[in-house]
C-alpha cells in the first residue's frame, strides 16, 4: 500500500521545503566544501561537529547573512544578527537595550504576541533606575483581535517615544498587516511568522526580528536587523553583555557559539526562495493559496472565517483560521471535532487551531505546496456538503 | 585513492559519535515514530517541520530531560531545563535571578570562562536597585591559569553569600577540577567541556549548566539543571519572563518554541553514553586517552604541557594543552606553525591553541576515539625524532 501523502499544516516549526531538508541532512552527515554549496565534495567532517570559528562554518554564516540582504531585502544600513532564544527573547531585549528612562514604548496590540511583548517592555521598566512607560497605542482585543486596528490619528511625540513595536503577522488569529505602517517614528516589527512571504517593507524598521521556525528555518535561530547607528546608542547600566545588541554586533555576530545547525539550514532556505523567484515570486504563489481558502470561507455556510470579509484587508496569507458554525450552537463542538479528525485521517496535519482559541487554523507558509490547499479546500466543500 | 581519516581535536562544536550522526540525519528526513526511536516507523514528516506542542515532539523532549537524570545523574530534586543562547548566557541568568541586592555572588576565577561569568555577576550588579557585590575568592591567573586554584580558608559567610561559581573545566587552559569542591555555600557549576565525561558529583551544584556542543550534542541548547526550591525565591524586579528560570519551568520547559533538532540530537547522545556504560565507562576511557597524551607531553623535551605535573590533578581529561619549546626561543614560534602544519596534513583537525593563548590543543571529548590519540601520539614522537 503507498503511504498516503501528508500535508503539514504547522504553525511553527513549520514546512520547509524538501530539497532543504535533503541538503541539511547530508550536511549532518557530511558537510560539503564552499559553505555547503552544491556539488562541492565533502570535508569529512559532519557540520555538527565544526567549530564555529572554523574557515568553514564562517563561510556558512557569512553567506547566510549575505542572504537576508540580498534575498529579504534587509539594507546595508542594518547590521544582520542570527542569535538565539526566539522572537520571546526579543520581547525583552529590544525594551532592555532600548528604553531609556523616561521614555515611552508604544505598542499596537494584535493578541497574543504583541499581549507578550508588551508585558516584557513592563517588566523591565519595573527594574530599579528604568522606568520608562509603556503605552498601547491600538488594540482589537474587543473583537477577538479579528482585525489590525488603526493607528491614532495623533501619535505621541517621537522625542519621548523610544519606538512603536507592531506584530506583522499574528499566527493565532490570522491577521497581517497589509503594508508596514507609515509613521514618524522608531518602527520595531516582530516578522517572525510572515518574513520571506513578499515584499513587506523590512527596510522601514529601524529594529526588525523573527524566529526562523516559519519561513526562514529550523526553531533555535533568530534574525534580527537593526540600523547601524542604533548600535551607538547607550544601554541602560545592568544589561549584561550577551543581551546587549552592540556586543554581539561588534563581533560580528559570533560572541558565543550560535546554533551552527540553524544557521547553515537558514541559508540554505534563503537559497531556496532566491532559486524561486525571491520574496516577489513568493507573494504570488502566497496570494493565490490564500485567496483559494478565503473563497471557501465567504461562500460557505457552515465555516466562518475569523477574520470577516469586511476586515480582508487585516487576512494573513500565512495562518487562515476559521470556526465552524452553521449547526446548533450545542452542536459546534462536535462537529468542530468531527471536522479535525476526519482532516486529520486524511492526511492534513496541523489543522486543530491555537489552543488558546480553538477551531482551525490553516498555516500555508512558503514551502507549503498550492495542491495541499486545493485538496483542503475540495475536502472542505465536500465536508459541508456531507454535514 | 582511499581519502584520508581525519581525526576532529576540534575544542566544540565537537565530535559526536558518528551514530549519532545517522540517527539525526535521518529525523532531519523523516522523524521516526515514538520520539525517533530506533526502528520505528517514519511519521512522514521532518523533524524540522513539526510543531513543539506535538505529541511527536513531546515524547522526544521528555525523554531527552529523562535521560539526563538517569544517565548524568541529576537527581530529580533538580529541574531540568534545554534552553538557548549558550552558557554565556547563563553567566547572566544566574545573577539576575539569584543575585538579591546586598548579597555577595562568589567565584573562581579559572581563566577565560569565569572571567566572563564574573564580568556578567558585575554588569547585572550596575543595574538600578540590584547592587550586589562580586568577589573573586581565588585565581590562578598569576600563573597563566596553569592549574585550579584552591579556595581561601575561610570562606565568606554564608547567609550573605548568593552562590559559590566555579567552572569545572577549562577549555583553553586545560585545566579540570578533580572533584567539586566541597563547601557549605550555594555551588553553581558551568559543566559545559567536561559534563557527562566521569562521575563528577553534579548533584552537589545547586545550580548548573552546560553548553551542549561538547559532550552532549550540537550547538545551540543549553542544559540547566537546577534546584526546586531554588524556583520558588523572588527574583529581583525588572528580570523579564523569558530571562526568568521559574516561568521556564512552569511551562515544564517549553515556555517558548526551543531548539527542536538541538534536544532530538541531545537525547540520541544521551542514549549513546547510556549504552556505552554510562559516565563509569566513559570515565576509564577518557582517562586513558588522557593519561597517553600526558605520558608523551612529560616525557618530551620539545612539548611542554601547560599544566606542569606537579599540577597534575588539575590537568583536564578534556583538553590537553602543550607549547613547543626546546629550540631557541626566536624558533619556537617557527617550530609550532610547522608542527601545526604537519598534524593538519597527517588528518589532526583542530590541534590550534585557542587564539587568546596560542601552542597546541587536543580536545579529546566523549566521541573521541582511543585510537586517534594513539596516532596523535606516535606523530608527536616522530616529529619530536625528526625535529
Amino acid at each position: 500500500m503507498a503511504a498516503q501523502r501528508i500535508f503539514n499544516f504547522s504553525a511553527g516549526p513549520a514546512i520547509l521545503p524538501p530539497e532543504v531538508f535533503e541538503r541539511a541532512a547530508a550536511a549532518v552527515r557530511e558537510l560539503g566544501g564552499d559553505g555547503h554549496a552544491k556539488g562541492a565534495p565533502g570535508i569529512g567532517l559532519s557540520l555538527l561537529e565544526i567549530s564555529h570559528r572554523s574557515q568553514d562554518f564562517g563561510m556558512i554564516h557569512d553567506r547566510a547573512v549575505e542572504l537576508v540582504h540580498e534575498v529579504l531585502g534587509v539594507p546595508k544600513t542594518h547590521q544582520v544578527l542570527l542569535l538565539q532564544g526566539g522572537a520571546t527573547q526579543q520581547f525583552a531585549m529590544v525594551p532592555m537595550n532600548f528604553a531609556a528612562p523616561g521614555s515611552t514604548t508604544a505598542y499596537v496590540d494584535t493578541g497574543a504576541w504583541s499581549t507578550k511583548a508588551i508585558k516584557e517592555s513592563q517588566a523591565v521598566a519595573a527594574g530599579g533606575g528604568r522606568g520608562h512607560e509603556t503605552a498601547v497605542l491600538a488594540s482589537s482585543k474587543d473583537t477577538g483581535y479579528d482585525h489590525i486596528p488603526a493607528l491614532p490619528e495623533h501619535l505621541p511625540a517621537k522625542a519621548a517615544t523610544a519606538y512603536l513595536h507592531v506584530t506583522s503577522n499574528n499566527t493565532i488569529f490570522g491577521t497581517e498587516y497589509e503594508a508596514m505602517p507609515a509613521v514618524d517614528l522608531p518602527l520595531v516589527v516582530d516578522a517572525s511568522s510572515n518574513i520571506g512571504s513578499r515584499p513587506m517593507g523590512l527596510e522601514r524598521a529601524t529594529i526588525g526580528y523573527a524566529g526562523a521556525q516559519k519561513n526562514l528555518g529550523p526553531s533555535g535561530v533568530t534574525l534580527v536587523w537593526l540600523e547601524r547607528s542604533w548600535l551607538e546608542r547607550e544601554v541602560p547600566a545592568g544589561v549584561p553583555n550577551i543581551l546587549r545588541y552592540a556586543s554581539h554586533a561588534a563581533k560580528g555576530g559570533l560572541l558565543n557559539t550560535p546554533n551552527t545547525f540553524g544557521v547553515l539550514v537558514l541559508g540554505l532556505v534563503l537559497e531556496w526562495l532566491r532559486d524561486k523567484g525571491g520574496v516577489a515570486g513568493m507573494a504570488e504563489r502566497n496570494q493565490a493559496k490564500a485567496d483559494a481558502l478565503y473563497t471557501v470561507l465567504d461562500n460557505s455556510d457552515l465555516f466562518a472565517p475569523h477574520v470577516p470579509k469586511a476586515h480582508a484587508s487585516s487576512r494573513s496569507r500565512m495562518n487562515v483560521t476559521w470556526t465552524l458554525g452553521g449547526a446548533a450552537e450545542d452542536g459546534r463542538e462536535a462537529l468542530t471535532k468531527r471536522f479535525l479528525a476526519e482532516a486529520g485521517a486524511a492526511g492534513f496535519s496541523g489543522i486543530k487551531g491555537h489552543r488558546s482559541v480553538g477551531g482551525c487554523r490553516a498555516s500555508i507558509y512558503n514551502a507549503f505546496p498550492l495542491e495541499g490547499v486545493t485538496a483542503l479546500c475540495e475536502f472542505m466543500t465536500e465536508f459541508e456538503r456531507r454535514a
